[in-house]
């Protein structure tokens, strides 16, 4: 079920291409197309696209018309694309993520008919955005015309992957990583399930014979999943590309995958050459506060601040819900910053201010911030963790609930159920991990993990975007395992082949010593005989 | 028969150890054993050593007081302990490397025998050195009084691993790869034998069936190798630390692998998230020319010179053997520099140089170096692929054979064998790779790629080391594959267990079914009868 919700975050995507190479030089700029995802995919994909720019790139970025976050920016030029819905349609669908709070209410048959309703009409969308833009052959003819140097897009919809492909322009990738572990099969990247847990099975590193099995098991399905789960883009691609074509064969052309983890977060698991880890890069996006914001957060005195989001694809929550919050922090000494965009009631608590828009990763940067309620975003993760701020949790859908189940196994946070979250519990995680100071402490310890690295995010990131600019590709780092088909790659032709031999030559063997048996035997018979 | 001589490179070890942890702060400096190995592993051994000197860190090399290559610095410290051989042993065993080059002559039985003497001669060294340190109580308690932070070590030779082990310290190791694929196990690190070739087996990434069914065989027999090549180790190891213990255990522990290769040699494979790569590392180690090599070189005119030596581990070379050189050098008309310790002939051409120590890294670093004769030691091909120098190369033994092929895959150099070696032979080769210009195109190619990076190799062996003493390790980076055993990483018992129950399911249905069927014919058969 999971999985359904999971689908909002890659819906509403783009695509892009073009190309020329210049050598590497003093003040050398190329050219980069972006193609970025709505929603929070686009905060590390923009600040890229920012920073590119910044360096004297020439970055364009394609977006739809009607989106929920995508938007312009200084340091790059946008081109939009028409597409077959309006503002309100995005919204609808937004204001329908907010069910997931209540969802427990409906009786399981109405829950799963809602879930699947909801996940069509998000497909729908992303099909839309896709086709809008790969079917719009003015749009793709002015892009091949730009000779870009390269693509930077997200592949979780893979509409910026597919127009690369067709461009043949290599092409850079920005993810967490992809549901039914299709990432790990694009980059023929290992992933035994024995010890790397699978998504949405809640399962760690370490796991039980049961939990292993259960690992297995969703590993045996992910690649029908990924069927699937992809149908509807693979029909877009195959008619954009006038033949049939899986979005896996798609993603393996990719060139380079900026991943948006590092090891605080994630379980220790093998990378490929062309992986690079740029987790925590949102982090580095500072802006002050205003003063307002600034004198209610100094305000809090020795208390501090708690500082509250549920990310960017929640716009509201149900009254009862949110009276249960309100209660809770009516009940703590800190002052209490919440992104709520739903209706404000009479009694909101003093301590309590709600606003629109949250400078998140400001706040948790500010030495009052004392505790982070999230969803488990992976930006909000890494703000969270970039500034050692310990968290309560309350995961809604997607990787949200992978994520906060690695920062529980490590001690730095509480994990709270949405359903069951009652005014008590929520004071009782709070206090926890405000008070405890074994949660802070942890966090502290793998705040200094994760932010003792040798070079930013970001400026890995810009560098090997610009390095397959320069290189046409990353050909070097691609492993010749994707020249194998899966019975190659696991060696079962050659193994077969060795059986065979052993049986061949355990038969010959076996055979000449019955023969010489017999014979010995004959001749003593005879000799008897004789 | 290559093995034998594969060890030459990992003779000679030595060990170390102690441990405290600073926060880290501007001004922080903590406290670093290494334990080098002799020979070529020296090279970047020694420039982490001195660079972390340079930086302000405590640094205490720990070496024999006889060794080939291993000495002070200006910014580290060493500690030298007593050895029962002497330096005319150590001649000795390197003057036996050149016979390598002649060993063609001999009948095979004597060859073989004459390479396991050598073998035993280097494993007998090895356990001197490793049993001189280790069971040194004295040295071994100073060490622990110093409480060091972290341990600097080559594994190949594994005596700073176990004495880290004992230590409890963090090792950082530094290496090129380990016989029989030893590094992979001990960082669970993947390794399909259908895309990854073995050493020694003279397979790239890409091979034929018959390529894989070798690679496979071998990679079945390398436990047994390992077992083999590292007993005597084990036997000192087991000794030291009063248990029976694998060198694979000792390995499996160490914190970080600064591996010695990157992409543009090796094949794209899987890594593990504590390994770094810093191929290339000595390349930045660069001092000016004399200027009597200074006026040689430039007196080259626009034919330029070609740089040729056969690594530190073969001082000399029969001399029916160098008449081949000496006359190959006479027909061209470069100027050659030769790192030549045997006895000088009479006749050596006017346009050779041949010098006792050659500044190889700073003469390949100089314009006019045209060509670059090779044994293909790792230091000497990354010192030839960063300067952007075509290759002879003339593999002796060890990993060489390995590092010329994957060099020859990429077209940036001619392989030659020592044996078959003669006068025009190397004279074509050489005027292929000086004068058809695409070797020189290629090689430019491959050296901008490896030059292509986000930061030095040498700072990133640097920052690693520094990481794991700030952090008493890398535990975060410690794949969960080291708590399961083989059975279990690869999923053996949930696979079998799996099977089980579709076999039960399977019996109990056609149990079932065989049931209604017996059932529904007995009430056919009675309604018939009735």
């Amino acid at each position: 079920m999971k999985l359904v919700a999971f689908l909002v975050c890659f819906m509403l995507a783009f695509a892009a291409v073009g190309a020329t190479i210049q050598p590497r030089e003093p003040g050398w700029s190329g050219s980069l197309l972006v193609v970025p995802m709505d929603g929070s995919h686009w905060t590390g994909v923009k600040a890229v696209a920012q920073e590119m720019g910044r360096r004297g790139h020439k970055v364009m970025v394609v977006i739809p018309e009607v989106s929920v976050l995508l938007g312009p920016g200084k340091y790059y030029t946008t081109r939009t694309f028409p597409v077959p819905y309006g503002k309100q349609q995005l919204d609808e669908l937004q204001a329908r993520n907010a069910e997931v709070m209540e969802s427990k209410q409906l009786p399981l048959l109405e829950k799963i008919s809602t879930r699947i309703s909801n996940m069509r009409k998000f497909v729908d969308l992303q099909r839309a955005t896709a086709e809008s833009l790969l079917l719009n052959q003015e749009l793709v003819d002015f892009l091949k015309k730009q000779n870009f140097d390269a693509v930077l897009t997200s592949p979780a919809v893979p509409t910026g992957a597919i127009l690369a492909y067709n461009l043949s322009l290599p092409a850079v990738y920005m993810l967490r990583g992809l549901p039914c572990g299709l990432d790990s099969t694009a980059t023929a990247c290992p992933s035994p399930p024995s010890y790397i847990p699978r998504f949405f099975t809640n399962n760690s590193d370490r796991m039980s014979f049961r939990q292993r099995v259960l690992n297995v098991l969703v590993s045996t399905v992910e690649p029908l999943l990924c069927r699937l789960i992809y149908w509807s883009m693979e029909g877009v691609a195959s008619r954009f590309l006038q033949r049939d074509v899986s979005v896996a064969e798609i993603l393996r052309s990719g060139a380079l995958w900026l991943l948006r983890y590092d090891f605080s977060l994630e379980f220790p698991k093998p990378l490929m050459p062309n992986m690079v880890l740029i987790g925590g890069i949102n982090c580095a996006i500072k802006n002050p506060l205003t003063k307002e914001v600034e004198e209610f957060v100094e305000g809090s005195g020795e208390h501090g601040i708690v500082v509250f989001s549920l990310g960017s694809l929640v716009s509201s929550m149900p009254k009862e819900k949110a009276a249960v919050f309100f209660k809770a922090f009516s009940m703590i000494p800190q002052r209490v910053l919440w992104r709520y965009t739903g209706e404000i009631p009479d009694n909101v608590p003093e301590n309590v201010k709600l606003m629109k828009w949250l400078p998140q990763n400001d706040l948790l940067g500010h030495p009052k911030a004392k505790a982070f309620i999230t969803h488990g975003g992976t930006h909000g993760i890494y703000e969270g963790i970039c500034h050692g701020v310990p968290m309560v949790m309350i995961p809604l859908f997607g990787d949200q609930a992978d994520n906060v189940h690695r920062m529980a196994t490590r001690g730095v946070g509480v994990v709270l159920s949405i359903h069951d979250i009652t005014a008590e519990t929520l004071h009782d995680a709070l206090n926890s991990v405000i008070n405890d100071g074994s949660y802070e402490q942890r966090m502290e310890k793998l705040s200094a993990i994760h932010n003792d690295r040798p070079m930013q995010p970001l400026d890995l990131a810009v560098y090997w975007t610009e390095f397959v600019m320069r290189h046409k590709g990353a050909d070097h780092l691609r492993p010749a395992a994707h020249d194998l088909n899966w019975f190659q790659y696991h060696s079962l032709d050659v193994i077969g082949f060795l059986l065979f031999i052993v049986l061949i030559v355990t038969l010959v063997t076996f055979k000449c010593c019955a023969l010489c048996w017999r014979r010995c035997c004959r001749k003593l018979q005879k000799r008897k005989k004789d």
